[in-house]
């Protein structure tokens, strides 16, 4: 099997990281990245060197490209021509518009949590429910938040069996550089019961789950607090124990200097990390309190990268490449190199 | 029974406020306040006209307030022996050394949640244990999150009995006003179990409570999410029921303009309330889910008022002015207009 | 001559502010505000008793206040058929075609920043150009920033004579409450010069204005920073006696606590100011430096009362109820209890 | 010449970055880094594979670092005694302490703007006083913001001649990840003059300057407003070409997507420079207006990373490799990748 050929559409905040993603596969090319106008993002590109070639969807006007000198490459079209699957990571909606290319071109996709559920066959989560997303055409991908949560309940489930969480979502408004959304000084309620825990159901059938939104006027990460129900009490050390083998979750400790969210952003930026990103979920070791026969805990979700280690997931099962979670996740995490830390 | 005099020691946020509150009660004289040195506070006070006498604890620099032509009617001891009960908002640590000139002058005391629990004989709420603060001569009032939180919790147990709570606190972060502390675009965990779940558990030791604690950055109050376990089913209904008739909770819905803690910051200085201030606890009728047996919703604490009506109960209670929770908090709820707007 | 009659359309920040402004004015008689909806505002003004009457305008449903049990006193036609003069601070553009019913009504209004020059025969200033308002039928307000900032740049001008001003503008992105804009750990640049300094110009052609405008994540009063090049040197003491003598403006020091805009607002509460609104600028006595032969200060521009002064002067100037700015604002401030404190 | 042998003191936010910008000097070679507890940043060392070795200053306890199993080359004086010269960002006071140190072996340093004046022999900027620094033992560079507002000041002195410079600096208050500091829904005013003014004249004698500093609630970027006032009229043609010619000035255009301080960080990130950083100053082209004789416009100061390229300059003027401006800023330039983009 030679390498699996993947296309980005719509090089935004994920679009971006995701082609970075891709490009760090040892399995996978990068054909190209499509997007529609000179942004700062495709600014940027130009004054790196243009490491990925650039595609223009429908509506781009080339002539603004050609003033800047930003080469083009060809039409959204003649990206799809080239690959086997493509991540669709356009502004909400346009992916749906999308997928008629798609099929027309027999390409495979997967899209973000911007669209709708009915655009694919499978919502997907890399480890709660890979076997379900193999050899599909049309996966989506959980939002930023469900991504994040669902990898600690799945561990959790895994570990013990859950039968039942309580979640409060601590959200950022914005992420850096946004102009086009802000809050100042307020938070936000949103009506309950929060999508996310709505999404974690129809990922994770089995499991009663609801949930209340704030949004908090900061850009870097969100968090979670979890009360989750064991089908068996679940001490603290049990949780620690379990939390601590995942790949993709990061222990740390207030007292070690991660006071926070902001923390973690300038962890990942000492890290030498492109972007300052952090692929992992944090989970606060002195957060986890026992509750009854239930367990507590809170995690923080590095927003802007954190679906594109199950976003290279959802590849890896569509096209087959590994056929379970097990394979999937670990090709991943290798090249991304998560898990390296530990 | 002529009139409670009353005296409040340290008129910063929370001293403005309990001044404000006890001359509103027409069976309590606010004798007078005092401070140490001519703050905004004071510059203010000194701006309406003195509305209340103001005297100089220790280490005053009286010159400055003469400079000022604020007019000083005496000594912090010379205010002491002029009142029945002292309302102490000192900053934290000062109320322990003041008690003792309390004690001196055989006068009662209540202190605000900055003091150690050893300053006082009881830890008080004025509805979740009035009674064991009747004729006592030192309390301690819960701090301003747990304040607001037992009202909410009380409200339920006394309804339909709760075994459990697990809460999450989004706390903000300082008042508006404050220089001295502040955060930047950041959220700050602080080690589990917060101090607010403990402290429930002195107040109401038949409820286990655990719970996380957040600060955002942000002025306009607190939001807590609390899931509570009843002693039988609590469902949304019953919980609405119990929260809808509860004189110090406010029931409020997204749809209406409510958002969040700035929309009530807001409708409170609207309303005209001096300073914008609001005693209830705000609780949203639309963030209340059922997660199994249990009950989810989410309250506003305003940060800066919301201990007052529960200082004056304490009033109440020491001096045996009504000796139940049923008298005591009607009286003060009458004075200072709080339900009327049911 | 009787009481004029003043209506206000539009009962938003601004409207509420001016409706309470004309409320105090001996010689005026608010005779009702209107508005389309039943907005935080007008709930708010229902649970305090409904101390205005309320007219819908064209579009509103009426059977949501029913529902609400809210009072309806007519139509805006209604409102307007019994006033001398409307004050108009709905949201911008729907001034101009307010200003139609007033035409067909005879009846004068002072629109607010938000709507275009043209809507008006005179764009007005209290104090820089009260004259050229009386009389006039149709009056537009300088915006907020724009009225402080000419408050301070004409009191030099009087004083000594001001020939040219660089401004910068660091500007509060949204008021308290507010849910529809706002900005997240971002500073936001506008395209210079300001329309701020353009206006200035508008209002005064005799000066050569130019500025920069930076947006920042705050909610309590813009920061502006103003180089002034007087007719001749104007010295710091010069600028100091000026400014001191302004009943609209008000001096303050960083040593007694005023730290910045924050501690404005703190103030204003503490005073017990509805809203904890403030009528007067604040301007920092260690902000003012020379530099060569001009003048530099800093100054805070309460944005939500503003121009509520500047307002009522307008409708005295329109009405003829004195002719003269000295006359004018004199009356104004004696209601508004503007220059007590000095 | 061999290469020149460079240590930093202090690896926080300055110290990490000169570290990694000597790293890339051809002509130099970092011996090490000191610091004195496993913070952060010596965690991220650490994960990265220490590729810096690390000294221990005096008061560090060793056996927390070997309990995190971080490898230790030596004490500080090991360092200083391997190195031709220091780069010191240790916290303010600490650079005159290790200065005897210094001494001692006879070490050349550069202090950062945190300590006094009088620790340096040469108060020093690259660009605009480099001949100074030539040969000296001890220098101290210019703050993150003086160091920014000089090289815009200094180019157009250069090119034109300016006699006189009026500023408001709008100050990012803090750091991504501090939690030691912030301001919350607040701007925070300075006494005027501020010390950027005072430093600049220090520098530049033959400038006369002033100004206003306001602190702001965010993390990403100061922004200075620059009022100049040349020997002869600068047009905004000249200025432009001024700034457009220097490597360290970057021209940015709001309808480009510049919008402010947070595009900038964002745009620096999707470059791919380490911890999303910046060497360069923004200069915003459509802030550039003309007020009389004068010239105003404003400028973004990356505050993490503005001041590594003139630290590097002082290294390289302090050991003569380079003795005029031109050759010495021109090779930090060609190491550092400065100007490539133009």
């Amino acid at each position: 099997m030679g390498k699996i050929r993947v296309g980005v559409a719509g090089y935004g905040v994920i679009g971006q990281r995701l082609a970075d993603g891709v490009a760090l596969q040892g399995d996978m090319e990068l054909v190209g990245i499509a997007d529609i106008a000179p942004t700062l993002s495709i600014r940027a590109l130009k004054e790196k060197g243009m490491p990925y070639d650039l595609y223009l969807v429908e509506g781009a006007d080339k002539s603004k490209f050609d003033e800047l000198e930003i080469p083009v490459s060809g039409t959204f079209e003649e990206l799809v021509d080239k690959v086997d699957i493509m991540l669709d990571s356009s502004p909400g909606g346009v992916g749906e518009k999308n997928k008629e290319i798609y099929m027309e071109h027999g390409v495979k996709a997967v899209f973000q949590g911007g669209e709708k559920n009915s655009v694919a066959d499978v919502f997907f989560h890399g480890y709660a429910n890979y076997e379900k997303g193999v050899g599909v055409d049309y996966l989506k991908l959980t939002s930023c938040n469900t991504t994040g949560l669902i990898r600690s309940v799945d561990c959790l489930d895994r570990a013990y069996g859950i039968d039942r969480v309580a979640i409060t979502i601590v959200r950022r408004v914005a992420d850096p550089g946004d102009y086009h959304r802000g809050l100042t000084n307020a938070l936000q309620m949103e009506k309950a019961p929060s999508h996310q825990a709505v999404d974690l159901m129809t990922i994770m059938p089995h499991i009663e789950a609801t949930g209340i939104l704030v949004h908090t006027p900061v850009t870097h990460g969100h968090i979670i607090t979890v009360v989750a129900s064991g089908k068996k009490k679940i001490t603290r050390e049990m949780a620690l124990e379990a939390f601590s083998n995942h790949p993709r979750i990061r222990i740390v400790r207030i007292d070690d200097g991660f006071l926070g969210n902001a923390s973690l952003f300038r962890y990942a930026r000492d890290l030498g990390n492109p972007r300052g990103d952090m692929y992992e979920i944090a989970l606060w070791e002195d957060s986890i309190v026992e509750t009854g026969d239930d367990i507590m805990f809170a995690i923080n979700i590095p927003q802007e990268a954190i679906t594109i280690p199950e976003t290279i997931d959802a590849i890896r099962a569509a096209t087959k490449m590994q056929t379970t979670c097990e394979e999937g996740t670990s090709e991943t995490n290798k090249y991304l190199g998560i898990g390296n830390w530990k």
